[in-house]
């Protein structure tokens, strides 16, 4: 069983509506390089009644807690006094650690506040954890079977001291190896029937799926000794079930893939947008280096600048509608037309208004061009207008990534 | 004393080293306008028993408990069982539920998947919540004094829920008045310099300043009897010192306010986009009838699309380079042919390739043809790639909303 940890932000201000904590992401990292799992996470007010409560809590089931913040000398910095409390440990003034703080304040030519005294502070059986980029130290305090690590609230003091003195402390032999595949073009619950038979094979706790807008990620976590090889193992036989929707791993993102896939085939894509509105041309030029493949493309909102700029007669529009097949072809053509070799038309009713009888909305029509013709797809998305817009992103950018993949 | 809430989170993907929930950040200000004191928040794994230990800590202390997540069709959503063992409550599908959810999926044209009817599963006791967005219902469990709030994790479903259904119930009569006043073109630094004095008149707690992107929001927040009179004063204040800087209230978006401008004045808008690459656009086409003012527009991320689509004179990219006021003219006098009668054109080094001794990362031209002519400004942004381009998008429609109140 790997070890487990849990994280305590303390701050009152890390609970108001516009502030999150990311102490904990960084405390994430080191973790799993060390093979521990983090189980829990929490902000808590910086008072010493709601941190005491805290850590009770949570060093009840986990083998390492780790505190952030609370450790300056103002009057809410109550984390020492608080864990002390918790487990009925005394709290005494450090001679050395005094000396230290002093020190730092006299090197920067200041004079020591009387309040920061209170940071050299020491829990009864806890080991000092220097801080090499700031005032206050952190302390590792043990308390039954669980390591309590308070840790400085400031981002690059609360790295620092995770990473100096806690990652070699904490990683002992253990490796834990996490991999992500990523599927396009299918739901959610479509990928869960698929691979649910794994789950029992490799345990349910070793797969998580996250579903959203037509894209689900499957992240798999292996550790022990021979956390490699059963990594490859899983890999293999998610991807299999995956098939054709497995666009990529870890980083890769679709827009990358897709752009990638161009690249070497020294094809130029050129776009024509209607419902979607830009947000595949932004998703493909948020992509360092787009530029080399990416040619542009045309927002045609309105249908004089279909027929302007993409040339799509006006009685293809006036006959079959501007959310139609003929139409969306129309439009990939007058996309090659702008020096592409291959391109993406979509054009649909993303509402909420625009909706007839027989064209609903989250009706799309999507149209990828390249050299051997036109893939026509009609789709019905659900959802409302943000919801059907990025779905129609990632399926278009899938059509024409499957199309390359077969190529 | 003002009630207290906590928010669980549920979900290991965001104990992970690359996620937050953000979900929270939304139910701090839900509470905050019912007057409850979010006390406390934590991420738990999507386990029963994790989710079971959290439900029964917080009802202990709070009389609110939010939780986000675990209500979709798949094994691993667990936050109905884990709440109803947690109170040892039953839990039994509900027909009537059940055939919403079939209801929604047919009006989408497809098959409600077995997995699905979990949804349907109702706690004894409990309040189901309409979601109106999207499947899973959320649920209002009463548990002794304290209410525990089901909720999906998909933020447009948790967000809809929590207003429509809670926020209502919760506020009661505690009169908490927020009022947000939004900037753009302006950085935080600089508009903190700027209203600093007012937060001794009207109190440091009840003004939140949140920055991003050369957008700058004031939150403003009154409470008692005199809640109403308070804000419109405080309201006043704060207006006056952001000047023209000053774009909307509240539920107000740059986009929406410059498409509502150029509707008064019966005007339609095209774009010539570079190194933003179709980010105007999506914000434009983001909001619900853009089409009728929104024409659309040419993302001309090659200077032969540039060339071809927009017009630009080969040998003015030639002289001055695809980045610069000649090229970033000639690009809106493109946009204007597309049947507009204002545009914007926008051309920039994005980075992190692309830059010259003189053109610098970060480099911006933006210029706003109006029937009054070419407004035209170099920028200098700071940041990364996509900082960079977020930026230029502010700034570009930023642009044109102050040539619009100046008409």
């Amino acid at each position: 069983m790997p070890r487990r940890a849990a994280f305590i932000a303390v701050g009152s201000e890390l609970l108001h509506s516009d502030r999150v904590d990311t102490n904990s992401l960084v405390a994430a990292r080191v973790l799993r390089r060390c093979g521990v799992v983090l189980s829990e996470k929490r902000v808590v007010e910086d008072n010493e009644a709601a941190i005491a409560t805290a850590v009770t809590e949570l060093a009840g089931r986990c083998e390492i807690v780790i505190t952030s913040g609370g450790l300056g000398p103002t009057a809410d910095d109550t984390t020492r006094e608080a864990v002390a409390a918790a487990f009925d440990l005394s709290l005494a003034r450090n001679p050395h650690v005094l000396d230290l703080i002093a020190a730092r304040y006299r090197d920067r030519g200041r004079e020591m506040p009387a309040i920061a005294a209170k940071m050299a502070d020491v829990i009864a059986g806890a080991t000092v954890l220097a801080n090499p980029v700031g005032q206050a130290p952190g302390q590792l305090v043990p308390v039954g079977g669980t390591e309590i690590a308070l840790l400085p609230g400031v981002p690059r003091e609360f790295a620092a001291i995770l990473e100096l003195s806690l990652l070699p402390r904490w990683a002992g032999s253990a490796a834990v190896v996490v991999r992500e595949l990523h599927l396009a073009g299918v739901w959610e619950s479509e990928v869960e029937r698929r691979i649910g038979h794994l789950y029992e094979r490799f345990g349910r706790e070793r797969v998580t799926i996250l579903g959203g807008r037509a894209q689900v990620s499957l992240v798999l976590t292996a550790d022990g000794p021979n956390a490699a090889g059963s990594i490859a193992e899983m890999d293999q036989a998610f991807s299999d079930l995956a098939g054709a929707d497995l666009f990529g791993r870890d980083d890769d993102t679709l827009a990358g893939v897709v752009l990638a896939a161009l690249r070497v085939r020294n094809w130029r894509l050129a776009l024509a947008e209607s419902c979607t509105g830009g947000l595949i041309a932004a998703a493909l030029a948020a992509v360092p280096g787009a530029s080399e493949v990416f040619q542009g493309g045309v927002v045609a909102y309105s249908n004089q600048v279909k027929t302007a700029t993409l040339g799509v007669a006006a009685d293809v529009i006036a006959t079959h509608g501007a959310v139609s097949q003929p139409t969306a072809e129309a439009m990939a053509r007058g996309a090659l037309g702008l020096g592409a070799d291959c391109a993406i038309a979509v054009t649909g009713i993303a509402g909420p208004g625009g909706a007839t009888l027989d064209k609903p909305v989250g009706t799309v029509h999507i149209v990828v061009a390249t050299p051997a013709g036109m893939h026509h797809r009609r789709h019905q998305f659900p959802g409302d207008r943000t919801a059907i817009r990025e779905i129609a992103v990632t399926f278009a950018l899938d059509a024409l990534r499957r199309l390359l993949a077969g190529w």
